[in-house]
């Protein structure tokens, strides 16, 4: 959907006009009162359930969670997916025309011109595409990660809009520890030499040494250390015969299996993700602190809302761990808002929150058939 | 001191000639019977204590620990401090000139054909070097994180010649996320275009951008999640005034005190640690198993060790965490092998092995008085 009136942005800058990609899946009852919107986390888009016909492979990052039967049910809630701005999956993002450029300038791409966009602008945003939709009040607004952050966001921004929030495997702000891996992985990007400032488009090249690093980064603090442990091990890529060890005693070769999956997942990630998208969105993450302006007390940043709550945590995920989600539950339970709180025993740390995981997968289910749908 | 003799490695290279830097501290006793052998970890050299007269401030790493007096009491006891091969310390390293290079060529420095080295090389030099001094047996080696390695590798490979092993915050080999850490840091430097497969010097670069990214990687994994919220927090390093959040929304400025703290760690780093020493050293990290070649078993593995052993871990220490040590203690005592174990309950993480903590101290005191120097 395009836009043609400007987003006034938290930082004070603009967005001129811009379009939000989005799907949806369910039928919108007649009286507007079955929306569910699905907020994305760093790599994720509006996609996020079913696949399309002519690409049968590109299943939706949540089609375990949203479908016909599923947790949260398409037969019954009338489902939206929506890309933030930035992003570089079909909103408007680092990678489009800057209307602001000059006429004949080589540098026809935002780029690192792209104004720093925030969760509050995302959901400003996600509110006006509502607006249009003609959608007043959502049934349930739900996220994991910095989609969970959405999620918080949306009822203290918009509370009357929101009858339930679903925050899964998120945090209030993030800790010192996650600013300084958001850091190291923006340093590896702004640093690779093909980087050029942000305007690497006009040079026709990717900061892809860096976009593989800011992976291998992310990818360790997804997983926890327990399921590292029983799935790569210490296992040898391809042990040398005969020599004692196994090792190849090299410094650049790939000796562990796991160096291979992390090289492999930054390899990949480094040929579809943009790096100024990936700027971008770290940022939100890092800006995200509701409770700042009340001079840190999260209870008083809460008490505006008025959205029930399911929050669900992991207790293997590092990244951000059942503490985090705690607070965030003590906040509500401190203004007497109703919450329901699930710490779901998996091994997979941060990535538990995408996976098939049968208890958390009934909670969820049990929340929306018994709470949001009543 | 320089050896003549090539020194035979575990990978099946070997090293001609080559040179080992050390100090000592305190007197050697008449029967020689009053050695401790100090091991040192990543970024660290053989100057362990006190400081030399034109340079006050280039104090040695464990000044707090070694010295009359103090834990590890130089006025009793015959201290030395060992530099490993493949260090850019004072022993020869990767910077050093090849004796293999052909007369004439432009490749003078070892750089990336220095010979990958391990824990077991390491201990098999150091064991040189006594020879060299005369000593036998050594009362005790000590060493912190990989240092703590080499203690307990030379408790099996020359279990007649150690009295005690101190091990402090280490483990039995490194975790699968420890190699996935180490390899992210590596991948940094190695894909850095400065780096040149290695061959830097002659190129005169340094791939300062990938040994930044390494020592900021290494500086997260240092510190516990605790300490880094207690002491940096989400504090910004210069808020704007009045715009609310104080923030800049900028996204390659620095906003938090801790990029500030982590981008200045790393520039510092890349200004005097060689990259392919990086590389060595955290290779051989990844590479020293004692438990390999008993698959796995690493009561079996101990069994061979006569001597004592004090094992060190701290609550906090994510990286080398103490459930690592308890693995230690527990195939000690497998064996009926005599082992004092000492979990300390500090903030600070894997860097707690080096502060000042009167527990931490204390307890290694009272270990030299009461069964070293037994």
């Amino acid at each position: 959907m395009h836009f043609a009136a400007p987003l006034a942005l938290q930082s004070g800058a603009s967005l001129r006009d811009y379009t939000v990609a989005y799907e949806t899946y369910g039928t919108l009852n007649a009286d507007k009162s079955n929306a569910v919107l699905i907020c994305h986390a760093l790599n994720a888009s509006h996609h996020v359930a079913g696949y399309y016909a002519d690409d049968p492979k590109n299943t939706g990052w949540w089609d375990n969670m949203i479908g016909p039967g599923k947790p949260v049910d398409t037969n019954r809630f009338f489902v939206i997916g929506i890309n933030n701005i930035g992003s570089c999956f079909g909103s408007t993002g680092p990678r489009d025309a800057n209307p602001d450029a000059s006429a004949g300038s080589l540098r026809q791409a935002y780029g690192a011109d792209f104004p720093v966009v925030t969760v509050e602008d995302w959901v400003n945003a996600q509110a006006l595409l509502l607006d249009a939709l003609g959608i007043e009040t959502l049934a349930a607004v739900m996220g994991g990660s910095l989609g969970g952050m959405q999620a918080l966001s949306w009822t203290l921004q918009y509370p009357s809009r929101v009858r339930h929030a679903v925050v899964v495997a998120s945090a209030p702000n993030l800790s010192t520890e996650n600013i300084a891996f958001n850091e190291v992985a923006r340093r590896a990007i702004v640093t690779d030499p093909d980087f050029h400032g942000g305007h690497f488009y006009e040079h026709g090249t990717v900061p892809a040494r860096g976009l593989r690093i800011a992976r291998m980064i992310g990818h360790i603090t997804y997983l926890s250390d327990d399921v590292m442990n029983s799935k790569f091990g210490r296992e040898l890529r391809e042990a040398v015969a005969d020599n004692g060890t196994g090792y190849k005693y090299s410094t650049q070769d790939i000796e562990f299996q796991i160096e291979s999956y992390l090289r492999y997942q930054g390899e990949k990630f480094s040929t579809y993700f943009d790096a100024n998208t990936y700027l971008l969105i770290t940022r939100a993450l890092d800006y995200f602190d509701p409770a700042q302006k009340h001079g840190g007390d999260l209870a008083a940043a809460m008490a505006q809302a008025q959205a029930r709550f399911l929050v669900v945590s992991f207790t293997t995920d590092w990244r951000f761990s059942p503490a985090r989600s705690r607070e965030i539950v003590k906040a509500l339970i401190d203004n007497r808002h109703r919450v329901s709180y699930a710490e779901i025993d998996a091994p997979h740390g941060h990535d538990a929150f995408l996976l098939e995981d049968p208890r958390y997968l009934d909670v969820v289910r049990a929340y929306f058939e018994q709470e949001v749908a009543a």
